[in-house]
């Protein structure tokens, strides 16, 4: 039997989000249904809504959300992961090749074959859209859905799922480790949890920002150092030291200023500019220090896991704003301001009233 | 007592080489003289010549050459690494700070202080230029001295000491070994040894060209596979495979086409060009595959060394021209004209007379 849910979705990219009802699938064998607790609301969410990326990324109607936490409502026959009642968490994908190498090296953002999008993508099995956390359940696979700790604030887990999960991997991928000298560049929801995962694995953690309202902020987060990236002296102050610089900036910027503060050997690895990068790169930093400009996407299933684990063990939550359903297209219009500390968290009690 | 030489210098950005003679320092303590049998030709001789750098980087006259092979002809005092009648190397440095972090690594090209330049650059201790390996003699501290296998086609070794670094650097740097997938783009110097070192290692090498003619060369050089990079078809076929990208072209050029064809997590390391990428660089391909765009300049000390053995263990040097002294400015003009294969090798005795 399908299973009825109620759900916010958009019509068109020109469209507002909008109450909207379907039905998800009656579960495989191998399927978890989710009554959702909690959904993040992301800048991918707004992109795709919109189709900002193009109408190839956007199969409307467009439930967006995959920064999904839920408890366990039913499962399939041969489900051995997960049990009625459990805490668990889904983020970007509902399912990948599972065939290809980086799937069977647990790498299944980098699927050969692509992943399945949590929203907007097409099943594997069926061919039908999938549909993501702005809704009241979901249907997900057991392999694809995670264990969330008990211990941590519910309702603040949510943007592990893509914000943690996103910094996470690339800070153990390039190694950070106690002592580690890394920098972040933008602080919002990705900045703000780049800072406390760092911190947590015990690096030296700076941050770099345009405007010098954010110290204070920075500083309560974990940044040992705030620099100021306008400032030019302490720009020239701050050259050849980071291992790792974690630039979450959305949108296009100059990577000039950044390049040179990276030690021998440093890596820039971009995780929030999908797109050109329009200002002019110069090889001469990354020939005379041997450095890197990278970049890195979410994180596989494995890795996921022990980054939730990783923040339960050391109690460590996102900075959330909770909103209603009813609020979401507000909430997208401040999230492009950057007008949230530091992501907006949808608390789908709203929508089963 | 200075040593007088015979040398080749230009005498202005604008003037052509023409011959110069002075004298060498009195050896130091831990000084060696040596007796300049044969000079590479590389193009940074040229563009320090013409001070295409800018003045700041040419200090005249210019004596190009850091390609130097020779015999020892006289030793300082504590001179311990070297003997007279020795064979010997001279490369793209002659000192370095020694005691920074990369110094104290080996990686003295990376040194934080700057590295002594083999010419156009200011000796550490009396402040005085330096002068390269276009003459008949130079005087190098012993630490800067390489051993050259005496098994080697001794004119053909000299471009070693900088094509073949900065080519072998950064395969083992980024781990090039058995099955390993290479690519390399551009078949000049850089290139044409990048081909032979890959191979050596064991890699499968495939070669980026733009012109269908080099297919044959390029085969006995090692190259297993020849991609013709304006063949949309080819490019296509050649996606997601190669471990790691020697990008060797000295000119500004697009990195667009040759970024998706490196597997998840490889690098594209440019060696030849300094300067600004003109052209968009894509972050969506660095993102999506985890890949890197990185830089990399000649090799330390003891790696040069270890250069030098390899090629000796495997029987590799360069495919030399050898052109005399006198001719070196109509050998520039073919340089530029990517007219040599693939790499000219001055033979000193045309000086010496
Ligand atoms: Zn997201
Ligand atoms: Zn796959
Ligand atoms: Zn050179
Ligand atoms: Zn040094």
């Amino acid at each position: 039997m399908p299973i009825p849910v109620k759900a916010y979705a958009a019509q068109s990219p020109t469209s507002p989000l909008a109450p909207y009802d379907f039905s998800r699938r009656d579960l495989r064998e191998d399927d978890v249904e989710i009554d959702i607790l909690y959904c993040g609301v992301c800048h991918s969410d707004l992109h795709t809504a919109r189709a900002d990326w193009g109408e190839a990324f956007s199969i409307y109607p467009v439930v967006p959300g995959h920064e999904i936490i839920g408890r366990v409502r039913n499962v399939g026959k041969n489900v051995t992961k997960h049990k009625v009642g459990d805490l668990v968490g889904v983020g970007c994908m509902v399912d990948s090749c599972r065939e290809c190498s980086p799937c069977q090296h647990g790498l299944e953002q980098y699927c050969e074959n692509g992943m399945t999008g949590t929203y907007s993508s097409r099943d594997r099995r069926d061919g039908s859209v999938t549909q993501g956390g702005y809704s009241t359940a979901v249907v997900v696979c057991e392999d694809f859905v995670l264990r969330v700790p008990e211990n941590l604030d519910t309702k603040a887990v949510a943007p592990l799922l893509c914000a943690g999960i996103t910094t996470y991997s690339p800070l153990r991928h390039w190694g950070v480790k106690a002592g580690s000298k890394v920098a972040v560049v933008g602080l919002g929801g990705l900045g703000h949890m780049a800072i406390k995962l760092a911190k947590a694995m015990g690096a030296e953690v700076s941050l770099f920002t345009r405007s010098p309202g954010k110290e204070a902020d920075a500083h309560r987060l974990g940044a040992d150092r705030v620099i100021l990236s306008t400032d030019e002296a302490q720009m020239q102050a701050a050259g050849n030291q980071f291992d790792l610089i974690i630039d979450t900036v959305p949108y296009d910027h100059d990577l000039k200023p950044y390049v040179p503060t990276l030690a021998l050997d440093g890596t820039l690895v971009l995780v929030g500019l999908v797109g050109d990068i329009g200002n002019t790169v110069s090889t001469v930093p990354l020939i005379m220090g041997r450095r890197s400009i990278a970049g890195s996407v979410i994180g596989g299933i494995p890795e996921t896991q022990e980054m939730l684990d990783f923040c339960g063990k050391h109690n460590i939550v996102p900075d959330v704003e909770m909103i209603d359903m009813q609020t979401i297209n507000e909430a997208y219009e401040r999230m492009l301001k950057s007008d949230v500390k530091y992501r907006f968290v949808i608390d789908l009690a709203s929508l089963k009233g």
